[in-house]
């Protein structure tokens, strides 16, 4: 039975590799089989970047031509504009009498972030409670299975808990609990063997990355240091060009095959890296090719996310009014008398 | 000059002869003199009472009853709900990327709450950002004067630290800072002469209390303990029946007169709690009746509270563009072809 997915971005630079493997790949396949909602998260992208939100205005389009590129179909898949769609900021404003500010600060993938970004002291609320617009953004599109990372595990969690108590709160059942969808995909490790890929590493491959880019990264990705001669056994573990290989070539055979012969010796690092390049420029060459196309129809493009949007606004009206009608605060400025008895 | 002021209260009771000192008949006066926006704050109140819903939507009406009744006049004033004006939620959201969570725990009015309510460890995070949904009620309203008990004062301190961080850091002028207009009147002490006057206090005089009603309250009222026989004299200090009359009988002469003749002795106790008895019925019985004829008209009393609230709508959505505009944030639904430059 096809489900209801919600999934999307925070718009803070281009796609990459790195969400290729972890989401996108992912969600071309799951457009067949399930109903999904993909949302292009501006207002979360704001509460870490509000200082700067050119950057997170101008990457919606950069993050929907990936979209786009990669073979989101808008005829199967939802994608729409987070802040375009009011209905958010007013259930999480509801959400937020259902959650304890001592449980929100101990909400694991938070402090993680909070720790990582360096502001613990100087944590803003806006950032203390996405996981609550989170929560939001899942249960008014009444999600029923959220892909997400190991590390995301507790948000979906702070959301289940919050419908438990809504539901509980309201005695209802409007709001409905969302089941994780693991990726089966480990994190892309950046070309330097150590941190993930990442657009604010530097280190990221884009879906617009020439051949030459494609080179260029690939020829300083980290391997075996200790393989200096082409005859030598090489190492395959840590090094990034076989982890590469590993999720990105098509040909596993292949792939084996290579190891084997790195391990015995006689594969020079060269040779694997010009391998890497031809496979990811195989993977890449089409995107690329069709977000170019794409960027020249900013019309049809627009067109999309408009759409998208439209659709989204609906469903959250009519998600919203029910809420509210379990709240049993449906007064509506159109139709009042009705819900007042004086 | 006309000033914007913006007021209100939650609906979660009839209005009182306490909030009538403190702060309705300072409306009535105020609307002569500026332009008023007056809030009944279900969200707010939900806050606080997410449990019961029905008391607060039911108290909406009885609030805005009160209003009119008062002499709140809907040709000067714009009473609206504020549930219904979507703008606050989405400026509520942004707002609280401009406050760090450690700011919001030492608000003094919300710490005093907090305890008094007896919500230290399980305070949510509705009842803490609600100082920020407050800034957001004052700046999108770009209210220049907010009537403020004395108590209230850090909740305009809050709204004008956040309003010049967001200045600061979108480099613009589009929120203004308020003003506290301060009431003059101090708090209504309760009839028993201790807690103050409120309806969960039980001890609240409305404006629907029947003469009956009246003299029953005032019949228990705390006098002067010590004022046993009428020729004795009898003290003003902490007698609640002279705060009454002080508060409420237009005649001061009158007042000093009945103060200096209690003290010299010969004025027993029911003879004054009979003059405030018609003092009181003065006051509200000219409200009770225009608050039982506006209740025979609901469907009038609903016309004004949607036309103020459209009104509210519309200046919402047009202070919030403007502000969308100011954080570079203004793509819109309707046209977001040229907000891309792709």
């Amino acid at each position: 039975m096809k489900k209801r997915i919600l999934t999307g971005d925070r718009p803070t630079g281009q796609l990459h590799l790195g969400h290729y493997v972890g989401s996108l790949k992912n969600r071309v396949e799951l457009q067949n089989k399930h109903e999904q909602f993909v949302m292009i998260a501006d207002a979360q992208a704001l509460t870490d970047n509000y200082d700067h939100p050119e950057k997170v205005r101008s990457n919606i389009m950069e993050v929907l031509l990936d979209y786009l590129a990669i073979g989101i179909d808008p005829s199967k898949s939802t994608i729409f504009i987070q802040s375009q769609v009011p209905q958010l900021f007013e259930l999480t404003f509801y959400l937020l009498n259902m959650v304890t500010y001592n449980r929100l600060k101990h909400n694991p993938t938070v402090k993680a972030e909070m720790q990582q970004k360096g502001m613990e002291d100087t944590v803003t609320a806006g950032f203390m409670i996405y996981p609550v617009s989170q929560a939001a953004d899942i249960t008014l599109f009444s999600a029923e299975l959220v892909p997400v990372g190991a590390d995301q595990a507790p948000i979906l969690e702070q959301t289940n808990e919050i419908v438990r108590r809504f539901n509980s709160v309201y005695h209802t059942d409007v709001l409905k609990e969302a089941q994780p969808l693991f990726s089966d995909c480990p994190r892309l490790v950046g070309p330097d063997g150590k941190a993930k890929m990442s657009k604010s590493l530097g280190n990221a491959i884009t879906f617009s990355a020439s051949f030459k880019e494609i080179e260029e990264t690939v020829k300083k990705m980290y391997t075996d240091p200790e393989h200096l001669r082409v005859q030598d056994p090489g190492k395959i573990e840590g090094n990034v060009v076989f982890m590469y290989l590993d999720a990105f070539d098509p040909d596993k055979i292949r792939v084996q095959e290579l190891k084997e012969h790195y391990q015995r010796g006689g594969l020079g690092d060269m040779t694997i890296k010009r391998h890497l390049m031809q496979v990811l420029e195989e993977l890449i060459g089409p995107i690329r090719e069709r977000r170019h196309q794409f960027k020249q129809q900013t019309s049809m493009v627009v067109d999309v996310l408009h759409e998208g949007t439209l659709n989204a606004k609906k469903e959250g009206a009519r998600k919203l009014d029910e809420i509210k009608e379990a709240m049993k605060i449906s007064y509506r400025l159109q139709n009042l008398t009705p819900f007042f008895s004086v």
